[in-house]
């Protein structure tokens, strides 16, 4: 369960002209998991996703951690809401410093962030929407 | 071959106190793949790797477009230079800033290394020395 990445999410300055963007680059947008504000693209054995960055900076907490490059955040997802506690839990006992406890998101699921030594985001999720291999592989509908 | 992503690099200030970090999350380092200067990590469906910044800044050309989080690459790794050379010139027409062309490495490889309309960093890159499944992920040794 500990260690997965399941999807990275690239901050952007504007969804549509980046997901034309990735597009011109050959991935595939699903079309059922998309909306107009968030894109997401199968990414071989991961899933990558085109949000606006001040959306995600402050979906995050991240505050003035939240930089150069645009922002990413690595994401884990995991089986349960259980398993978000639990990590969050072990990730504060390692040494991360927490910037949003885990609790229930306005989209349906319930999440986690926290910041690595070197102020790298990770999320931490359980989405109910969303099929999970036992790897943690996300497998996105087309 | 256009749509994966392989690998994704957090650059770090110390790789040893990272791999530290890490290793308490739960991650497990491949000893075989791993080296003093760079940790390779199982994770999930993908690689995690943690290298110093300073190296991976240089190592990508990347300059004043280095700024925050630590930074971050984010890799493809197909199956050959030939493919190599494709998705830089594919990424280049997309809009892409090139900032490495294509070209041998000092580690035995083939990479180059674009940033996105974003300031996101990716890598391209033939690994002859890693097993590639067809969906582009890596299969690590122990």
């Amino acid at each position: 369960m500990a260690s997965n990445i399941s999807l990275i999410t690239l901050g952007v300055a504007d969804v549509a002209k980046a997901t034309a963007f990735y597009e011109r680059l050959g991935f595939v947008r699903s079309k059922t998991a998309s909306e107009a504000s968030i894109s997401f693209f199968r990414a071989g054995p991961l899933v990558l996703a085109l949000w606006g960055r001040e959306d995600q900076r402050d979906d995050a907490l991240a505050g003035t951690i939240w930089t150069g490059n645009g922002g990413i955040v690595v994401a884990q997802n995991v089986a349960s809401e259980q398993d978000v506690d639990a990590m969050m839990a072990r990730a504060k006992t390692a040494g991360a410093h927490i910037l949003k406890a885990a609790a229930k998101t306005f989209w349906g699921g319930y999440n986690g962030y926290f910041a690595d030594q070197d102020g790298h985001l990770w999320e931490i999720a359980f989405n109910p929407f969303w099929k999970l291999d036992d790897d943690g592989r996300v497998r996105l509908p087309d």
